[in-house]
């Protein structure tokens, strides 16, 4: 097949699986009330801004060299916060971080993916999972989630035997879900995984884990049985630092150890690695709203299941809810009244990122302007 | 082939092509002269560092939402610097940027190489190069610099003609011998790269674009006329900022289009482009001593060959010298007196980068005690 000719009249030979593609992203939009890509809506406080900057300015100081490859401080730190926030004790040689957990799934796709391989996860999910296995040129075979949006262990063992994966990718809580998997059923997928002749890496994505409702479990803890077993979180999303691009993995050693080959050498800049030790140093701070967000969130189900609504069961801080004859008519509405949401999902659901009481209010307005 | 087991046991299923490597990167260790990764010795100015950091405070308060996904203002700022320093007028369009430019090129890589194609340099050249083509599944086809670590326009031609790969690396002034293309070879490279017949994109890498010698053109006056030319550079040179990882590249607005698919969504941190601005507003400062870098460099080419040692022509902040017997023993010996260099190149040669006048002295002076 010949190459596309570019606007320009340029031979490009780009691959083919990714002509006509736009760019993965959410519509960057200045609109008043912004609960689109699950952010969390609070800023860090002038204290903890003030501590960044200083961090910055120490580290802007030694910029001349690269940085510290191993970024072992920085390791040593978020173990430190997962012992914390779940109890679960780590080893710095178990944590690996990254340009956000995008970046930490493309490393374990990178060195457990690639040609000839297969990647399995179960739709509704996460919508890059399938980019990650494009830009790896590892095949991706998708399961089914139920109509609750749950996982049949049944099913999933059974196409993790079908299939033979490599690599099995499971969002808990599951976005645009916010469905979390029950304890059981992650050990039925590490079962199946472990029956796969070539070995199988489960990777657990819990970059929603610590709005998790009381008794939904971590998959953390399940580390020390499973040494095949990866759990992703990220600063994004509860910590309030989307901005700064830091996600990280826990894993046994080896595993990280992989992923150290097939990373970028300096990957993490020294700025990202001050600042995400000055906002891990003041985590307590930046996290002191997700108890409100947790709240905020069960109220948004509540009251939407009161209008009527099918609402998903959610774990995150965002819920999807429905369903419309024509979504995008209301996503359009909303963002009229200067909401805007995510037309994401199955058809007929939207999804809405948990943001300040204001922002909540504006959202269930411009709702009911919309719809009735 | 069953997989292999790790210490604790695991059997992970790693790439077969990845089992057994260390992980890429020159030894980071604490000694008084640091010659060994081509870093600008000049760290930034007090002035600098307080630009950063109060850049760094501005978007810390805003960390919480994603950053700007397109990044305009850097890619603005980046082609003003662009035009100042080559005279070369570039469309916000037609400049890309990421975590390094190693991560420019993983996505030149992932948009025009993967399975089935083939990628092809020309050695001695810089040893990241075949990596990038490993971790996109991309053959590897390497020929030949001339005994004088020149490219042979030729050579060259007959290479690309037999192998017919889709992306062509070339660096100038290349990595580890210092040497800069003719403008004519890369017009030779570009014109066996049209004739390819499904595309071929020339990735002309000028990392060490900034330190060559006066007369030495660069491979940006050539992007007017060929649309399948991308041109790299990176900040963490000339500039100074190693540490901040920050690399990009100019090309054709097709060519930065593929590379908007492959991207990983919001890849450059808030953090990132705001030191990135801060630095680029302080560019002649931060460059100030790029002049007198390339003095020490002609000087230290000049005292290498008054000692009798083979030395390659060099447009770049560091020098390609031997041959030795027995190089690491040299490199040891250096090292013993607290000068570490890079073992790196062809057998018997050593490179050296460029300090400051009182670690040139030390690594004169350890280099006579060592081999004398």
């Amino acid at each position: 097949m010949p190459a596309p000719t570019g606007a320009d009249g340029a031979r490009l030979p780009l691959r083919e699986d990714l002509r006509g593609l736009e760019p993965y992203g959410a519509p960057q939009l200045d609109v008043p009330v912004v609960l689109n890509v699950n952010e969390n809506p609070y800023p860090p406080s002038p204290a903890v801004v003030e501590e960044i900057a200083a961090a910055v300015r120490t580290a802007a100081g030694g910029l001349n060299r690269y940085p510290d490859r191993e970024f072992e401080a920085l390791r040593a730190d978020l173990a430190a916060y997962l012992l914390a926030e779940s109890g679960v004790a780590l080893d710095v040689r178990q944590v690996w971080a990254a340009n956000g957990s995008n970046e930490v799934m493309l490393h374990l796709l990178q060195a457990f993916g690639g040609p000839g391989r297969t990647a399995v996860s179960f739709a509704p999910t996460y919508s890059m999972y399938p980019e990650y296995a494009r830009d790896t040129a590892t095949a991706w075979v998708v399961g089914r989630r139920a109509e609750d949006f749950s996982l049949d262990p049944d099913h999933a063992a059974a196409v993790i035997a079908e299939h033979q994966p490599s690599v099995v990718l499971l969002a808990s809580p599951n976005n645009p879900t916010g469905t979390a998997l029950p304890r059981a059923t992650v050990e039925v997928v590490l079962e199946a995984a472990d029956a796969v002749p070539g070995g199988c890496v489960v990777v657990v994505d819990e970059a929603y884990g610590e709005f998790r409702r009381a008794g939904t479990p971590a998959a953390l803890e399940l580390l020390a049985e499973h040494p095949n077993l990866a759990v992703s979180r990220t600063m994004s999303k509860a910590f309030g630092m989307a901005g700064a691009r830091i996600g990280y993995l826990a894993a046994a050693p080896a595993l990280v150890d992989a992923l150290r080959v097939v990373r970028l050498p300096y990957h993490l800049s020294a700025v990202t690695q001050a600042v995400a030790r000055a906002a891990l140093a003041h985590a307590g701070e930046l996290m002191a709203q997700v108890a409100g967000l947790r709240e905020e969130r069960d109220a948004t189900v509540a009251w939407l299941r009161a209008q009527g609504w099918r609402v998903a069961d959610s774990d995150a801080n965002f819920v999807l809810f429905g369903r419309f004859d024509d979504r995008h008519a209301v996503w359009q509405g909303l963002l009229d009244r200067g909401v805007l949401i995510r037309e994401v999902g199955p058809p007929g659901w939207l999804r809405v990122s948990i943001g300040t009481p204001e922002e909540m209010a504006a959202f269930r307005e411009a709702l009911l302007a919309v719809t009735r």
